[in-house]
């Protein structure tokens, strides 16, 4: 693990120091936990009372809690942010030698700049371009005439179909699959016919992709994921998507064909698009919630129900069931009348 | 990719062909996009005014769309499906030659047809049956036992257990897992002791599989999916499952162990079936509703709320959590006496 | 397939046993299909009906329900866990032969004990520890500096990343993955800055993860999962979660990050937990329900509402989401006025 001076750190990020420039540090960790070798953040002001007793070597902090913390500080308007590049710096992704490993397969035609590296029991297609840098871990399988932009990385296990194209620094963590077929298919009498898919996957720079999610490569024309996009584990895009630039997806969200989501918008865990719909910029929507149509003003929505116990929650559901007739027997009541149907 | 004349197109599929049967076209695109050498379609004739200003090569489209169209026709009752098969012919998949790669692993006693394609670092278990022009994709795993009927592809390291049986002509798509073990536990004390699961799984022919979908094996019995089923991404089939020819499951569906679907239904996005219940024929489920229970009538099912800007939905679901109070109100209002409880 | 006498079971797991000792037995098979040479089982005596008929050679069952059966019986108080060890007697896992396939890649100084079975295209880090008998099927990947106690077993394209530690004789179906990076990000501007996630996962003895889940590894700290833990197919766990001993997640449940989990606590398929939150020991929260608050009572809670007919729910959600209107309107009727509002 790198060891470095708080000095050093200031210097590299730009931050305001009040303690020792020489201390050395050389990891992370958390406020409560931090040893005089490490170190902690506090991002948010009101919670300063948590430095009281703080042994952490530096922590990263706004200016605003300077004055409670009884150990070095690195003084940041974003404590979060410059505690993430701290921690990079000290905890550096394992190293990844240049070359092809002796088991990777290697299309012939296929393009690997020589500072690329090709993990074990990987396989490269014909034709693939794969850029400066590009870590490609072990049992990858990448496609015919797909193209990894600089300093792409695939953790491990990942597939990326022929064609689809991967911007520069994205990363695609294990058992991500990028480019399968989209699900598409004519009725014709009882079966289903299978329209091929010809479109691909065109992915912006600094995206991540997370543990098994699924992007469907286009019908007619590409599913599109625009920069610095973050998509966690276990999420599906169907066939056809469009993302914005710095949208966030949380796990298990499932987007439907044709499904349009803004810039910086915001998906709960859980989250499901129907498809053919689009949601504007600034759009966030709260876990568990199914959209159904267009979203046209910035904002958050909702459509999950909180847990009850569950004979609460039995007898919430059995009144709901019966709300239309509920709401016909206030109708009557407002009219004065008393309605057939009993309680 | 090929090149094919209009004329070729009709009569291999039967369509009437209006315009220049000597007019060759190369690929598909969407009707907006197609170029003169390119086969777009329009399914649907109410659209017909889509047509306007379409500079395609020749357009698949229904007898009474042929007067608003501007360029060469070719005529289908069912113009999607015509036009599946025309892509499937302009767009073929990528050449898999016979053989067994020499970096794939298949056991001595393995049968691989020799029209079949094990790709590389594929891995054959002992006595699988790999049968006529198979394609078995890079970093594949098919079990001991495995039997892989004609013309089945494995795309990219997809994984086939033990003694699972795949119909003819089937497609899985990659990270997709067939015949895992099922979810069974028998409680003893504290603890779950586990239930080997020794049956496996069906799979007929035509059936597609989407990536990272997976389908776990009897415990006692099969789990059976049947001909022409479609599945999706990340969908999830329980142990004892059926699935009848030609349902269609969305992505992120999940069923629980012992669910079993009719033919031909239809099950949206994120739809969850609770296991140990049975779907009559023709069942469609829409996106992200929960069936508990069996359903005895074709039809439309749902459960799934819309979403709500948060604050009206937050008030939503603070009524709906007092709603049995409320309709105690709503009875105490008919009875004619107002109840003590406030609003 | 093993061919064991009734006896011989019997002696092994402390049955009583009421008919031939030496009658042999060499599969399991449900009560309905059983045949003289295979051994069935019956958890619940209510259902002693159901031995009307039976052929099998034996049939494992309760005390209570020995009068009703006809054929030879292996007498337990807890049938089914009975039935779960005799299945394992029965039908053993295939043999996977000690030593590293050739086409493994091992590095120079992980440490593989002699008798661990490392199947082909697996690969093994740097300094990683593999203990006795442990299996790791074809396709797995196993990260630097991790560990794997003895029996542990990753079934087949498994991928575990560096540092995680794996208890003894857990479980790991394939696709799994364990030890990704969480989703954490730093917002700056309109971007996401990357936060390292230095925490790993640990997982105690006897655990089983499922198909394609995903557990990602602590941002500081680790993700916990404890020992006993069964965990079912496409489940995702985010970084921090911890999971009590002896709990079971069904298909497809979510934990956002920081979701604590009890002992014993049972969460039906398509569970969500909104992260930041604790459940108490042995609660229990049935499927499709959404958590978003600490629980700290054990039992059972809810929150899906089961399918309807789409007609019907179309009108159910229109008026549930007119509930405050209709709840206002109560409250008017209670005040003896007639609101403004029409129905």
């Amino acid at each position: 693990m790198a060891q470095v001076s708080l000095g050093e750190l200031a210097v590299r990020f730009g931050l305001a120091l009040r303690g020792d420039p020489a201390r050395r540090v050389g990891s992370v960790a958390t406020l409560d936990a931090a040893a005089a070798d490490q170190v902690a953040f506090l991002a948010d002001p009101r919670l300063a009372d948590r430095l009281t007793g703080c042994r952490a070597g530096a922590v990263v902090l706004h200016p605003s809690s300077v004055e409670s913390c009884p150990v070095d500080c690195l003084i940041a308007d974003n404590p979060h942010a410059a505690f993430a590049r701290i921690a990079a710096v000290l905890h550096p992704l394992p190293a990844a030698p240049a070359g092809v490993h002796p088991t990777a397969v290697v299309a012939a035609d296929a393009v690997v700049h020589p500072s690329a590296h090709v993990g074990p029991q990987s396989v490269i297609g014909a034709r693939a371009r794969i850029g400066s840098r590009v870590v490609i871990g072990p049992g990858c399988v990448v496609g015919e005439d797909a193209v990894l932009d600089d300093d792409v990385r695939l953790v491990a296990r990942v597939t990326v179909l022929e064609r689809v194209e991967i911007g520069a620094r994205s990363v695609l963590h294990p058992g991500s699959v990028v480019g399968s077929e989209g699900f598409g298919y004519a009725p014709e009498g009882r079966a289903w016919i299978h329209v091929p898919q010809v479109g691909t996957v065109r992915i912006g720079a600094d995206v991540e992709i997370g543990a098994n999610t699924t992007i469907d490569r286009g019908a007619l024309g590409d599913t599109v994921i625009g920069e610095g996009v973050k998509i966690d584990n276990l999420v599906q895009i169907g066939h056809n998507c469009s993302i914005g630039a710095h949208s966030a997806l949380a796990g298990c969200v499932g987007l439907a064909g044709s499904s349009h989501v803004g810039a910086r918008c915001r998906l709960g865990g859980g989250v499901g698009l129907a498809g053919h719909l689009t949601l504007c910029d600034d759009v966030t929507v709260t876990g568990y919630t199914l959209v159904t149509g267009d979203i046209r003003e910035p904002g958050v929505y909702s459509g999950g129900v909180p847990a009850e116990p569950a004979a609460d929650w039995r007898r919430v559901v059995g009144r709901l069931k019966r709300i239309d007739s509920l709401a016909r027997r206030v109708s009557a009541l407002e009219r004065g009348a008393v309605p057939d149907e009993p309680a």
